[in-house]
C-alpha cells in the first residue's frame, strides 16, 4: 500500500520525476533515462495502474486521495501530497485534475504477441505530434482496432500528452515498436495482413473500396507534414484516400484516421 | 502597400498586438477590445488577407518577406521586421513559421447569408477548446460542409490557435454566431434543415441511418465535456451516434465530427 507523504517544500528531491512537465526535451531525456512515464488526471492514473503498470510514486492534492484510495491501496510507491499551488510550482503548470503518477515503463511486447488474434491493426510511421498519437490510439480503440504498431521514429504513446489525449487507450490497446522499418509492411503482408496506406498517390482508391472484403487489415498512416515515406507508400499492398472537397488541404492525420477506422470497421 | 519597418527593440509599443500570445485570457480581452485577431504562419497569413481581411500590421523575420511580397503589396498596415529571437521575446514563444499578422475583425454576417445555398451545415453548441473548433472547421471544409453556425458560448474560430489548426478553413467557410440559443434548432428546422444531433441519447440511431435521404442537413455538435445541452438534444429533429466498440469512452469531438461529416457527405 502506498505510503502517504505530506510534502511542504516544492524543491524536495523526491519530487524529481514531476519537474518541469512542459519542457518536452527535458522530459524525453529524463523519462528515457529513468524508464518512467507520467500519467495525469485521476481517471488516467487509475487506468494506468489497473492496466498493471507499477507506480514509482504518486503526486496529488489532498482532495484526490479519497477517490484514488483503492488505487493507492494496491500500489507500493509513495504518494506525495502537496497543495495545488505547490504542484504547479513543481510541474510548471496548473494540473487540471490534480493527480499524477510516475510509472515504470515495461519492456515492449514482441510483434507476434501484439498481432495474435488481431483483425484490424493501425501502423504509424513517423507521427511526430504527441497529441495526434494519443488521438489515433483513442479513435482506433473506439472504432474497433485491436492493436497498434509504431515505426522506430514515431512519437512516444507513453508521453504524458499522448496518454491524456488518448484517454488511456494506450493502456487497453496492445502496441509495440516495429524492430525493422524498411521491410515492415512486406513483413505484415507475409503475416497475412493486407496493408492499406492512407496517402495521396496516383493509384489511391477511396478508403471504402480499399478495405472492402479485407480480412486482416493493417491501416498505415504517415507523418503530419510530408506523409508516408516513399518506401512505405510503395511497399503497401494498397493505397487509399478519403474523398474530399476540391481545393482543400487534406484532413489532419487524427481526423483522417478516425474516418478511415470508421470505414474499415464497416468492411 | 505595407511599409517595411525594421525594429530593434522588442519593447517597441507598435508591437502591442503581438504581446504574450500564449496568455489566453489576456489575448481574449485584448483582441475583443481592439477588434483584432492574429494569423500565424506564412500560409495562414496569406489566406487571411486573400479572404479580404484588412491587416492592421504584419510581424515577421526577414526571411519571410520575399514569400509574402505580393500579400504585403496589397495591404496598408506596416510590416514590422525583427529577428526570430526578438519575435520570441515579444510573443513569448517560438513562432514556427515566423510570420504573423494582426487583422481587423469584420462584422459577422447574418444567419440568412451564411445559410443561403448551403446543403450541409455544422452547428456547434459550446465547444470550449480552440484546437477542436479549428479541427472541426477543417474537417467540415474537407468533407463538403458549406457553412458553420456557432452558439453564443462556443469558442472563437478567429482565435490564433483555431485558425492555425483549421489551416485557414475559417476564412473559406461562411460562418456566424446564432443570435438565439434556445430556439436555434427549431429555427433551423423551420428554414428547411433536418437537424441531426450527435449525442448518446436513448433514441439515437447510427449516423448513417440518421442522415440517409436528408436534403438540407444541420449536423449539431455539443461540448467536449458534458455534450449537448438538454434543450438542444431534445429540440433536434434526430439524434445520432457513431457506432463504437464496447467499453470505450466516446471519440473526441473533433474525431467524431470528421466521421459524421464523412458519413453525411455520402448521404
Amino acid at each position: 500500500m502506498a505510503e502517504v507523504v505530506e510534502i511542504s517544500d516544492p524543491g524536495d528531491p523526491r519530487l524529481a520525476d514531476y519537474r518541469d512537465l512542459r519542457d518536452v526535451e527535458l522530459r524525453k531525456h529524463l523519462e528515457a533515462e529513468h524508464g518512467l512515464f507520467l500519467a495525469e488526471g485521476a481517471k488516467v492514473v487509475r487506468r494506468a495502474v489497473e492496466a498493471g503498470h507499477d507506480a514509482r510514486s504518486f503526486l496529488m492534492a489532498p482532495r484526490w486521495l479519497d477517490g484514488l484510495a483503492d488505487v493507492l491501496e494496491r500500489s507500493d510507491g509513495p504518494c506525495f501530497v502537496l497543495s495545488e499551488e505547490m504542484i504547479e510550482q513543481v510541474t510548471g503548470f496548473h494540473v487540471h485534475r490534480g493527480a499524477l503518477a510516475s510509472l515504470r515503463r515495461q519492456q515492449l511486447p514482441p510483434v507476434d504477441d501484439v498481432l495474435a488474434g488481431a483483425r484490424s491493426v493501425l501502423v504509424l510511421e513517423d507521427i511526430v505530434d504527441h497529441t495526434n498519437v494519443g488521438a489515433i490510439f483513442r479513435s482506433g480503440a473506439a472504432l474497433g482496432f485491436d492493436a497498434v504498431l509504431l515505426a522506430p521514429r514515431c512519437a512516444d504513446p507513453l508521453y504524458r500528452r499522448s496518454i491524456k489525449v488518448g484517454m488511456g487507450a494506450v493502456f487497453s490497446t496492445p502496441w509495440t515498436r516495429l524492430p525493422d522499418w524498411y521491410d515492415a509492411l512486406p513483413e505484415l503482408s507475409r503475416r497475412g495482413f493486407t496493408t492499406v496506406a492512407l496517402t495521396l498517390s496516383e493509384d489511391s482508391v477511396p478508403i471504402e473500396e480499399a478495405v472492402a472484403g479485407v480480412g486482416r487489415l493493417a491501416l498505415v498512416l504517415g507523418s503530419e507534414g510530408h506523409g508516408l515515406s516513399p518506401r512505405w507508400e510503395a511497399s503497401a499492398d494498397r493505397r487509399a484516400i478519403i474523398p474530399m472537397a476540391a481545393g482543400i488541404d487534406s484532413l489532419n492525420v487524427a481526423a483522417a484516421t478516425a474516418v478511415a477506422c470508421y470505414a474499415a470497421a464497416r468492411r
